[in-house]
């Protein structure tokens, strides 16, 4: 069974900026979708944050394995309400990859726990990405680096947990460095920030770019069920202990009684 | 100069219930922050939930090198507010303890983008308490193993990400284990998380538990100036580049502009 | 294509001690292999320590997409030879999982780079393997929790390094943890230690282990091709340079020379 | 009391070519401790390849705090016997900095347990460090970036693990970047990585870079006494196990018996 991937467009930049519009005539979300639905494994559908709940109910994202979200002028405009459900499904297991300036979406600055901060310029400079981690899953197929021509520069000190892993680095021609792919683990959930994509660039045009984001999804895929209650903390009655134990001292709570939060 | 601790107290439990309150007369906060002051590179002072702001006015925080936490029955009362200004001085910089409970405080969960759930039994069983990491500064003086005679039983899966370092896991009589001390870098600031301390046990006053809890305040204690803005993105303008670059390509945003958030 | 496994036993305990001999008639290694030979996507072959080069000659393990290594009384009599052949495999890509007392294995050892000891003892007593990291894919399909109602004690502190995650923690019925699953890379390599498997007891008959090692091969296993030279240091002439450089200052090598080692 | 360094130079260079002589008239490890000796707290003494047991006995190793690490031209010069003893002492607690080229050192693999290579260049180009880490002790009054004029290029994928923290990536003029300042954890031992330093350059003259070398010192210096058997795996006999257990099932050992190895 194909993977089923959303990807969430705020779609703000195509429809208001003439450039953004005609280099992604349908937005960026559907080329990062038409991109996926070119391999067999994958089917990408897309919604956005003007679609009743931002496109992301609760049945949206139980048919979610994978969710890509890419943002920048709009993070404010999404619902918390809908950024505690993402949370939620990631905690679940649903795999998570954040695009470019989704560094300081909610959901993702949510799930780093991090200010999620960094410097940038944009001056369609020249971005050269670096494997760090040589045949990595989400690298395979790609060469050692390779070049995006004209990118927005993003530099270091980047605001984030040290990674799982670190898969690429970046060179910028002004001087700049950035950790350009990270992996992490969030409860159940795989999450993978990738930086390259900026709205005023063909970035998601490029293949080298495209079978990044394809081998990370197949990277955050978990076939395993869904966690039902990824956040429960369930009491264990003393007469259920797995070794025989009897209650000693003084107590506060009740067999199977709910615990504070 | 000394390191200055602040004690955060929830102060419920110790006011409302009696046995509690025959433990820690001066209350939960009162105990730790005395057993530290029998330090002398340690200063601490406490605060409570009742206090106007919860203690944690901005320039509390200021002048907080590390930051112990302890709640349970009121999470849920903490305003929004300060736990964001929490987060921003831990991203600034300030370390911070989360004791027992607090594994559902909501600082902590924010500061771990994660569900920290677990399981629990409230029956006075045994905890004994292993050193994973030998040497580790916050075991300084310790022992491999120490035992609590009587505690609430954690049990895993702790629903954390995998920290940078595992300092101690915990063995219980019923038959469960948890992952008991774990150090997290979040921004600037060092966490650690520690299991022990149910309120209806004499925890805080057993000289092991202490010991730890002194020296994760040395091993969380950052002596660099904190971070002014933590969060900031500061755009770095075509012509203060640090290689010679031209402008090219489209543009979205002015030279110096505030980006996005 | 189905993983090429190869199990790795030392074949000695099975020879020598009359016990081992009759909960393993074939060899712990044919045991492992067995259970692994059951599911259709793996094809899992023997070799033993008594083969020319231990079995594992430069052509076997080109053919080994993932090695499991069991040794315990002859750890000494592997070749330093061997041991290298091993590591480079694992560095261009191979997987490797090391079961139980191959915590002393001589490649375990040099793969982590730390002692690896940990305390032990042998009284039948009682494991519990608890799970620590919700839907990891080496947990697939297993409770949160199984018992092993007799094996070997391994106690912490375990001299390994912090790994990039912890799967399993341990419960032992004499009172210590121990940290049983743990996930590293290596160079290109994916490794995992297990720690069940004493050879007195018919822990590799047990379905809940069976599973563990299944599924640890199949996460361990990496379809791309192997790197020729896992250890390669490529000098960069300058002409070759990506941005246009030009020769500065002293020099003590030529162009295209070999580094030193 | 001073934090007692030790700083091993291979002193090959310095005594063969003319250049690295003018540059470092007193050796480069001599030039390395001297900076280090301005600092009241610290106490830095030098050894070389060509002392007995190559000055590193156990004596030396003992009265040792942290050991740095200075080799290129004959790491292959170096007895396995120091090299494990260097391995031991950082288990048992010794921090560890190794420079540069010694990368390809023995002790620094052998920590590592991985290949440890990478890309490089000799062409003096210009190599900027950038802070990925903010506020971490081992950047401590150091700015964001600072630059090397004139530096060998090292380039990714660097084969180590993934370390504990990041804390420096660098920016080449050609093209290149590397993870710079890498921290890790080997038995009770902190180890750092430093990528700059070579022989060629004046770079250990530079002021930025001895405040690293300074830092990292106080970072790895651990004043816990050092472990007395960093390796050992001691049986703990069932009769003194910490829970009550009687002995169950077959075995192989008798009590207090030493294990394999």
């Amino acid at each position: 069974m194909a993977i089923r991937v959303t990807v969430w467009g705020e779609n703000v930049h195509e429809r208001k900026n003439k450039i953004v519009a005609e280099i992604y005539p349908a937005g960026m979300h559907a080329a990062i979708a038409d991109a996926l639905n070119n391999d067999a494994g994958v089917t990408a559908s897309t919604v956005t944050l003007q679609d009743p709940e931002h496109g992301l109910t609760a049945q949206k994202l139980a048919e979610t394995d994978v969710l890509i979200w890419w943002g920048h002028a709009a993070h404010g405009d999404v619902a918390d309400a809908v950024v505690e459900r993402v949370c939620d499904a990631v905690w679940s297991g649903m795999g998570a990859i954040f695009l470019h300036s989704a560094h300081f979406a909610k959901p993702f600055k949510r799930l780093m726990g991090s200010p999620c901060n960094l410097t940038w310029r944009e001056a369609g400079e020249r971005e050269r990405i670096w494997l760090t981690s040589r045949n990595h899953p989400i690298a395979a197929g790609l060469p050692d680096h390779f070049e995006l021509e004209n990118e927005e520069m993003y530099g270091e000190p980047f605001g984030v947990p040290d990674p799982m892993e670190t898969v690429f680095v970046s060179w910028f021609q002004g001087g700049e460095v950035f950790r350009s792919g990270l992996t992490y683990k969030r409860g159940a959930g795989s999450v993978f920030y990738f930086r390259p994509g900026h709205e005023t660039y063909p970035t998601y045009h490029n293949a080298h770019v495209q079978r990044v984001i394809l081998n990370a999804v197949k990277w955050a895929y978990n076939p395993a069920a869904r966690l039902a209650e990824p956040s429960a903390a369930p009491n264990v009655p003393v007469a259920e202990a797995l070794e025989p134990i009897e209650e000693r001292g003084p107590r506060l709570h009740h067999d199977g009684e709910e615990g504070f939060r």
